[in-house]
This record gives C-alpha cells, sequence and structure tokens, in this order.
C-alpha cells in the first residue's frame, strides 16, 4: 500500500494521496523555539514519565500479569497501560532521530515486561482478563481495553517505520490480530468507549500494508454512533461520540479527546477507502468546531464537567478546561486534513495549538505539566511539591505527575516527532512543491521527484519574524517552495532569489524555480503586537481585547504587577496600541482602585459599575505558554476595556 | 429548653433568642403567589414524590432490610433514603396546616416500613450494615448515612411540632442515640461527608429539650475541616468542607449545599452554646460568599463539576449550576441569621431566592422540576418524557424525575412551611415588634406578649407592589409592627393608621401604636422594571444588564422573539428604559443579523465586531420564574448592551 519508508523519512502518518509529510530525518531542527523543547523532552521527561510509573507500579502491572500475580490492588487507572505505550513511542521516534543508549535501554526494558504480560491469542492487557479481574471487554463504555491497544499500535508504527520489524512491532501484529478476530464483522459487534483504536488500526495498516488493519478502523467508525455503549452515571452517550454517526454528525460534542481522536481515525478510513461523505462530515465538523468552539489558543474543551465542549460560543475563559491532551489531538486532526486537502487553515490552527496549548503544558525542565488550560486565572495556585501526585494540575501549577496522567506522555510523543508536523511535499500541482508549514531554526533535506533539495533555515521565530531559507543544493528541473503565511501576518513581504521583496496576502506564498546553491528565498512576518477581538457571541470575553504577537497568545500574569493590584483590576485603555517588549509586550493599562466594601446581596446593582482608576502604567505581557512559570501567579488573556 | 409549641406557632427553626419565626397556623396564605404554590405542593407534589420513590424501589428499600432481603442490587443512590424522610417532613407540615386524609394515610404508610427497618440499637439506612451490605460508617466521605439520619430528624421535628411525640419521633430519637452512642465523644472521631446531621440535631435537641443533641452537633461541627475525609477521586477536601475549620474559614467554597447545610447547623451550634466566635464566621462567610460568589437570582454553586461554589466573581451565566438545593439550603442559613441579628439583608436575599431559584424549580402543576438553574440557555432542551428519569434536569426543560432527585422533596418540604420563613416576633426592642419580612396576601393571628394581634394581609404581590394590614384584633398595649422595605424599593411609601403617606427607605419600616380594629397600615413598594448591572468584577457578565420587575429578575426567552432571531442576537438600545408588562417588561432591542460565516479559525478577530441590526423591536421580558413553561426555549437574563 505505501512504500516502505527510510529512517530518514520515518514519521507518524502517511495516507494515500498526493501529499506525504516530512520525516523525522529530513526536517533537522536547530536550537531554537521546539528545537530546544524538543531535546528538553528527549533529555528529561521521558526518563521523568518512567520513573513516574514504575514509582507509582504502573510498569508493574505487566509483571503481574506476566507471572499470575493480578489482584484486586492492582494501582492506577484503567487506562494506564496506555501511558506506557505512549511513552514507548515517544522514545521510538527520539531514537529514530538521535543515538541515545539510555532511551535504548528504557525502551528495550519496556517491551520485554509487556512482551511478557502478552497472552497467547495477541490479547494485552493489564486490567481485564486474568486471575480475579472483570472478564475481557466486559465494560465497553470506561474499560479502555481497545484505547489502549490503539496506542500500542501507534508506538509499534513509530517502531516500524524507524526500526523496520522488531518485538514491539510483533508484539503489535499479534495484538491488532486479535482485535480484528474479536470485532471483526463476524466477531462482537462493539466499539471502544474511547476512541483511539481507529486512529491507531488506519495507521499500523499503513505501515504493514495489511488491508485488514484498516477494514477493521472502518468497521468501528461505522459501528458508532448508535447507542450501542452502555451510560454510565450522568454522562450521556454524546460523551462517547455515540449519540450520531459520525458522518451525520454536525460539529464535534462531549469529552474533547475521544471527540478528536475519533475524527482523526475517521479521516483516516476516508482517505483510504475513499469515501468522500465521511470525509466531508469531518471537514465540515472541523468548520463549524473550530468557528464556534475553540479558544484562541486553539484549546478546545470548555467544560470540566465531562472534559468536554460546550454548546456554540460558550467559551469561558476562566473555566477554559482545554486539556493539553485535546490540543495534541486537534492537531493530529488538522494535520491529516492538511495532507488531505492542501488547505493553509488546517496549518494556522496547527501553529495557534502547538505555540499556546503544547508549549504551554511542559515546564522549562520537562518535568511538571499543565493538565487544562484556562486563559483566567483568578487565584495563585498552591505550590506543587514535587514528589505529590496532583489530581489534575488545574489550579495553575504544573505538577509533575497527575491522578489521570494523560498529558505528560503525550506531549513527550509530540514533542519526539515535532518536525513531521511541520512541512509536506505536494505532488498535485504543475511543479512538485515542498511546503513549509511551520517555521523552526535548521534544515530540511527531501528527495523529491526531480532531485534532491537542501537548504538552511535560519530564524529566530517566533520572536522575531524573519525566516530565511538557503538552498545548498536543488534539482535541475524547477521546483516550488511553498511557504505559510499565517493568518495574522497581513503585510508580509517574500523574496525570490535574485527579486525584489513583494508583499504576500496570508494563504500561501510560492516561489517556483530552478534553485541554486546559494539562492536564498526570505520572508519576513510582521510579528508586532496587536489587538485581537472576540466575536460578539462569545458571552464570555464581551467587553475584552487581547494581545497577540505572531502565533504567541500573551497574557498578563499577576507578577508582573504593581503590589497592591489584582489581575482584576486591570482596564486597558481605549485606543490602546501595545509595543513589543523582550518576548512579549507592553501596554497602556490602567489599574482600579478597589470598591468600597458593599455588603447585603450578590455583586449587581442599580448603578452602572463605575471604579475609579489609578494612574495609567505600562502593562507588561507575557507569553501564555510560559505562564506560572515564575512561580503561582494569576492570569488572564483577554482585558476588560477601560 | 424551648416551651412546647402548639399546633399553631410550630416551626422548623426554634433558636433561643429574643426572636421567634411564626408558625404555620399564625400566617394564614390565601389565593396569591405562595399560596397557590403551597397547594400546588400538597394535591400534587407530595403524590408525586411518593409515587415515583415507590416506582423506582426506593420505598421498597426498607422493607428489604426489614425482611432481611437486602442484595446487591438495591436501587437508588447511598442517599436516596433522604428522599423519603424529606417527603415525610414535607406531608408533617402540610398536615400541621391542613387536614388531609390522603396525605395522613401516606404519612402513616411510610412510617410504617421506615419503623420496620430500624435495627434494635436505632441504627436506620438501607444501603449499609445489613446482609452483603458495606458495614456500618464505612465510607464516611460519600456514604451519607449521617446525612439520611439528619434528614429522619427533621422530618421528626415537623411531627413533633405540630402533633406531639409519635411513633416517627420515637424512630428518630432512637436514631439520635444512635447516632450521640457512635459518634460521641468517647465514640468514632467522625464526620459525614456531606453535613446536614449537625442542623438536624440542634433542631432535634431544641425540640426534645434534649441538650445531648445539641453538643453532638457542636461535635460534629468542631470536628470537621481537619482533613479526616478520606479523598475521593478528584474531589479534595474543600469539596467536603473538610479545609479548614468552620469557625476560620473565610468563605463558603466546595460543594454549594454541603457549605450550607453545615453553616445552618454551626449557626444554631453557636446560638444555643453562646459560641460568638463561631456566629461571626458565619456571619462573615454570608457577607463574602453573597457579595461575590452568588447569582442575581440569589442561585448559589457556579460550577457543574463538584457542584460547587467556584472562586470570587466566578459566575458564567450560561453555566451557573445554581441548584435548586443549593437556594433552598441558604434560605435555611439566612432565616437563622435573620432570627439571630434581626438583620434585613438576610430577609432580602430570602426574598431574591424565593422567587428566583425556588419558584423556578416546581412547574405549574407541581409534578416536574429543575435541578439546576442557569441564567442563560444556549439550546433548547429537548422535551422530557412524562414517566423518564432525567439524568439531572440541566438542560433547559423540567423534568419529572432525576436520577439525583434531591430537589423535588427538598421544594415540597419548603413549600409545605413556606408561611415559617416569612415573618418573626422580636422582643429585643422596647416594645414587641410583629416582623413581617415576607409579602403574602393572606392573614396573620399571632399572640403577642402584650395580647392578640390579628390582621388581614391584602396584596397583589410580587406583581404589585401595594400591602394593605387591616387590623383586626390588638393588644391594648403599643406593639410595633416592623414592615421590610426591600432593597430594590427606592421611593417606597408607608402609611399609618390616621396619618399621611411618608417616603420609607430600604431597610425596616416600622409603625409603633396601640392599634385597633380597623386600622389599616399600608405599604406602597415601586414594582417598575428596573435595569441591574453586574459589577465590573463579574467577568461573564461584562457589558450586559438584566431587568428586574420587584423581587423577580426578568428574562429574555426565545418563544417570544420573531423568526429567525435567535437569544444570541438580541441587544439592548441604550438608554432603554424597561416598561410594565403583564407581569413582565417590554424594552427596546435590536435583533442583530447574523454574522456572514466566517471559516478558518476561532471565533477571534483582528477587527473589533459590528454585527448589522435589524429594526428595533419591543423585546418582552418574563419572569425568570416561569422560563420554559411554555416548551423547551434558549433564554437569558443578562442582555448585551448594543
Amino acid at each position: 500500500m505505501t512504500t516502505r519508508m527510510t529512517r530518514a523519512t520515518a514519521r507518524p502518518v502517511d495516507p494515500t494521496g498526493a501529499r506525504r509529510g516530512l520525516g523525522l530525518g529530513e526536517l533537522r531542527l536547530g536550537d531554537g523555539f521546539w528545537g530546544s523543547r524538543q531535546r528538553t523532552n528527549a533529555t528529561a521527561t521521558l526518563r521523568h514519565c518512567y520513573d513516574w510509573m514504575e514509582r507509582l507500579g504502573w510498569l508493574a502491572n505487566f509483571d503481574a500479569v506476566a507471572s499470575g500475580r493480578t489482584g484486586a490492588d492492582r494501582p492506577g487507572w484503567q487506562f494506564s497501560d496506555s501511558e506506557v505505550y505512549k511513552l514507548l513511542e515517544a522514545a521510538a521516534w527520539h531514537l529514530g532521530g538521535t543515538p541515545d543508549p539510555d532511551a535504548e535501554e528504557l525502551f528495550s526494558a519496556l517491551v520485554d515486561r509487556i512482551a511478557a504480560a502478552q497472552d497467547d491469542d495477541g490479547y494485552l492487557n493489564t486490567c481485564f482478563g486474568h486471575g480475579s479481574q472483570p472478564e475481557r471487554y466486559s465494560d465497553l463504555s470506561m474499560g479502555h481495553e481497545l484505547y489502549c491497544t490503539g496506542h500500542l499500535l501507534q508506538a509499534a508504527v513509530a517502531r516500524l517505520r524507524t526500526r523496520g520489524d522488531d518485538r514491539l512491532v510483533q508484539i503489535a501484529r499479534r495484538a491488532a490480530d486479535h482485535v480484528c478476530r474479536e470485532f471483526g464483522p463476524d466477531g462482537r459487534d462493539g466499539i471502544c468507549g474511547h476512541p483511539e483504536i481507529e486512529v491507531a488500526l488506519a495507521e499500523f495498516g499503513r505501515a504493514t500494508g495489511e488491508p485488514a488493519y484498516i477494514e477493521q478502523a472502518r468497521l468501528f467508525i461505522e459501528r458508532r454512533g448508535r447507542g450501542t455503549l452502555a451510560p454510565v452515571a450522568l454522562l450521556g452517550p454524546d460523551y462517547f461520540q455515540d449519540d450520531t454517526p459520525v458522518r451525520e454528525a454536525a460539529v464535534w460534542r462531549g469529552h474533547a479527546v475521544r471527540a478528536l481522536y475519533l475524527a482523526a481515525g475517521a479521516l483516516d478510513v476516508a482517505v483510504e477507502v475513499g469515501d468522500e461523505g465521511l470525509r466531508d462530515a469531518v471537514e465540515r465538523q472541523w468548520t463549524r468546531s473550530v468557528e464556534r468552539r475553540t479558544y484562541l489558543t486553539g484549546g478546545m474543551g470548555s467544560r470540566h464537567q465531562d472534559e468536554g465542549f460546550g454548546d456554540d460560543w460558550e467559551l469561558p475563559q476562566d473555566r477554559a478546561y482545554c486539556e493539553t491532551c485535546a490540543g495534541i489531538a486537534s492537531i493530529m486532526v488538522s494535520w491529516r486534513l492538511l495532507l488531505a486537502t492542501g488547505e493553509v487553515r488546517y496549518a494556522d490552527l496547527i501553529e495557534r495549538t502547538m505555540y499556546n496549548v503544547v508549549a504551554t503544558s511542559p515546564s522549562a525542565d520537562g518535568r511538571a505539566f499543565f493538565y487544562a488550560n484556562p486563559l483566567h486565572q483568578r487565584t495563585a495556585g498552591a505550590d506543587v511539591r514535587p514528589d505529590a501526585v496532583n489530581p489534575r494540575a488545574e489550579g495553575g501549577v504544573r505538577a509533575p505527575w497527575f491522578d489521570v496522567s494523560c498529558c505528560p506522555t503525550n506531549v513527550a510523543r509530540t514533542l519526539a516527532s515535532w518536525q513531521t508536523y511541520a512541512a509536506f511535499v505536494d505532488a498535485s500541482g504543475d511543479t512538485e512543491a515542498l511546503v513549509v508549514a511551520q517555521y523552526a531554526a535548521g534544515g530540511i533535506d527531501v528527495a523529491l521527484a526531480a532531485g534532491s533539495l537542501r537548504c538552511d533555515v535560519s530564524t529566530a521565530y517566533p520572536d522575531d519574524g524573519s525566516v530565511r531559507i538557503t538552498v545548498n543544493e536543488a534539482p535541475d528541473a524547477p521546483v516550488t517552495l511553498r511557504l505559510r503565511v499565517p493568518h495574522w501576518a497581513h503585510g508580509a513581504e517574500l523574496t525570490a532569489p535574485g527579486g525584489r521583496a513583494r508583499i504576500v496576502e496570508p494563504g500561501w506564498a510560492e516561489v517556483t524555480a530552478a534553485f541554486a546553491p546559494g539562492d536564498v528565498i526570505a520572508l519576513s512576518l510582521p510579528t508586532a503586537p496587536r489587538l485581537t477581538w472576540p466575536d460578539d457571541r462569545v458571552d464570555a470575553a464581551r467587553g475584552t481585547v487581547a494581545v497577540e504577537r505572531g502565533p504567541l497568545v500573551l497574557c498578563a500574569e499577576s507578577t508582573d504587577l504593581p503590589a497592591g493590584a489584582g489581575i482584576g483590576d486591570i482596564a486597558l485603555l481605549p485606543g490602546a496600541v501595545p509595543r513589543a517588549d523582550r518576548d512579549g509586550a507592553v501596554v497602556s493599562a490602567v489599574l482600579r482602585r478597589p470598591l468600597p466594601p458593599r455588603e447585603g446581596g450578590p455583586p449587581f446593582g442599580p448603578e452602572e459599575p463605575v471604579r475609579a482608576d489609578r494612574d495609567p502604567v505600562d502593562l507588561r505581557l507575557v507569553p501564555y505558554h510560559r505562564w506560572a512559570e515564575r512561580g503561582p501567579a494569576t492570569m488572564r488573556v483577554f482585558l476588560p476595556l477601560g
């Protein structure tokens, strides 16, 4: 079905079609924004995750199955196996690009323990089906068995494409074959409460060239939305996306990570089997959900109660859930849509989400993470003890590990493969194109049909909007270099080799030429801070404005306020124009004086509220992705207008 | 400790002190707003609750214990016994004022079944301690055993004060004695995850004259806030108010009903044992929580996730939880504070909450209820089938019964005893005063120290602000008639017998005289619709204004909009002045045209949002308490300013 990848072209998503993403080895990351995060991920986060899972007994769960010692006291949630697999996937991508004996040992040790826990028929799960545990697939709504298997398959895809067939791949094959036997056309007519097996089976099918896996993914997609999952407490069928068939749904709803993993799998199936109706459905859902149910940061999920999407326009800033994993899942969907359509809007959303959700979660040292990513924090979080398991890191502090600790390993696998979401080759036009969707210092080395294209990318993006691409080697024939001009970059300039700077509109800007070594293509993106206004149907942000700078959402933090002023006292002066300042901005604001105490009733009265202002101040704004890095703080992105 | 009540003076709260609430028989309700609701409650709601609990097996749970047939398949939540007790309490108050053979039979049948389930040592619970059930008190965090016992005691208080000692009272005595033995100074050092036993033991102690019950309530209050409850999943100790001792806490937090039942019990204890520090703490918590964490409707609880209070100023309108039971619990606290202090602000909040939370929950026929009471509904609820158990009636439709069906019986006991929260006798001043805190057509017949005072109350409140009190009989000595001028009633006029109308300020207005039969005291409260503005720290209501009329919060419903317009299209014209219309108002507004579709990103952009307006319209506003009565609808209380 697909050509075997080389280690250089290894990538997590490889759909049939005219566009293919660049592989791990085709886009080299230098010491910029993402390169440094990728290195911290490799040197700190992988081991951090391993140590926590060992400490909490999530790894020993595999040993217990292997030795027949499973008991009622199994530690961890029913989905803890999936964290181990996501860590494996992260390690596999890391090892695909970088020799690292420590990571190699970590990987190998994990595979040993996992292999020993696999049943003879391929079933592999530490929470069901052994000893006194509940029976296999006895709780499809909440058991997460197929979800765990899905993450195993994604780890195996990473390994297969970076190293070829090995023990992990064989474990995954047996597990996938088991799923196909158990849930195939003649098997159980069931689905998993948490989608993930669909996207995983589709990719494992692509990676192994085995159409049966894609067919099984298709079956799971088609079965969904028919109300077959048993209801759980107060969660309705929309929580599981089991209320409406995927091809009929108008919008994403229910648990955000579930909705997005499902959409990614549905698109994969649509592309592989040529199902235009299903593909249209996912595009339609993306459009409406992004237009009406997505935050300025790209975050998705407005509700804590069910970690879910809210109604259209329901975008509370303070209670924004915006789970880190939902941001990652949104990128998974948009990347697949970008490859399927070539439309720039998908790359724009990926950028928004990468800089303002994915980059926000991990601490600078890669050893603590946000689970939820609100846009307004009214009370500073308490300091987290480095050895403590935090319930969910919702309180304005990054925590080393959570009770439901899905985000750290999800961040790890995403950062380890970051460059595979940055650029692609597009063979759909008259000339083959290298499309650069995300900017990062480093280099590109890609084999086009016409020959090898090698170039250096020099940029301090996102702090600076200048991107210089210097060609080192190029085919003799003309090729196209297509560069994304982000939606916010009005007045961008592109300079082709030997030409003069010309204004390019947001969207794709391209140069088609037979490039020669030494040629420079320069893109200049205006990154002056700018005001961003909410749609007036977003009730929760009425009367406020945010400041962005390039792809970065900025925020005000209490850390930068004068003593005695709170985050709730800020008002922007009308007509205020933000100015660049370090990696953020400064804007004229007033700090309102406290109101006199009022006693006797709720905070609503017969007079329009008027608070006296102190003198205007220069209010410092910092990138949202690093809020709370200087200690617990209060914070807000959208600032009231005075 | 207290004098034995007559049937006429029977009332649910009877603290030591200079103020005593009027009893069931001392304030007669005519056919006004509350009288009609009380009658619907008696004729429809009591039987409705009984039938649902019978149908769902919650009553048969008592039979199962009695016959030793408890099993793992016990229907209902662990707290379903409490619903039966709340229904008993409602029936007891109803029977205390009105002969009703049907209700008598219902009451008697329930007591039969409950009596048969009580263990020899007084323990009474259908979910723990029998057969293969978990052991007694093995899950103090979530087991709700003492919570259930508390509701049993409150039902017994109603019976004892209306009928004297009887079988139910004896059951309750045995249960209370069991609690005192089990959790006394020499017993288990535990508390219940859901407060309720405290307020119940305190009142049962008052009603029986048994100080041991009050002492046990005091112990439970003092033990709380020391982190002894085992944590549950993602719920922290603040969920249970077990994070900080009651006397040290600054504000209500965590699960709203728990916080408020606890505060009511703490105040009762403080009053009975003369603990000024504890009393000050509850007053302080009321002040800050009402100022910063309470909705325009009086509703409390900003979060769905834990049914809890949010941070200060966190008052989302669309996701307002405002559980009906939290409204009732808030009234319980404020009534106790009103009796303890005589301060009018407590009566103001009771009125706000009665008209806009308690009156909102039940349907006109008394057979369906709201659990949550949001102030903004973006999508119309689906029609509820009359025979269906609704998860939680959050979706904009009243439901006949819920999965967690605490509100119907709580509404029932509150409506059955409504008049006991309306007026009190205040002996703290130079002349004894009859204080009328809530207005309802009917009559008052109260024995003051100086003699009998009888009067008729004539009013169409809240539709009309005129209240006429005609004296039928009065003591020879001067007495004071003290009337509440609500916080919103600027320009109210009071006319004393033989005098001229005089302007009275919001607060208490009084006339002291030796009244004579035929004397009329007239209060005229201006009930023209008025604009109400949010404090500018309430981010979720910025740039909006609400309309109130007298004690009623008004709202716009989609039912009243022209075809093609949605609840999100409304904008009030600047300077718009609402005018009275039927029981609501009319105000000039524009309906904004739909924005052109935008595709490509989240709803935030570089331009200030401007939507074209249609022609101005007269927008009809209706009382919030009857929203969704005309079928599923979208709705909002706070309206954007154009």
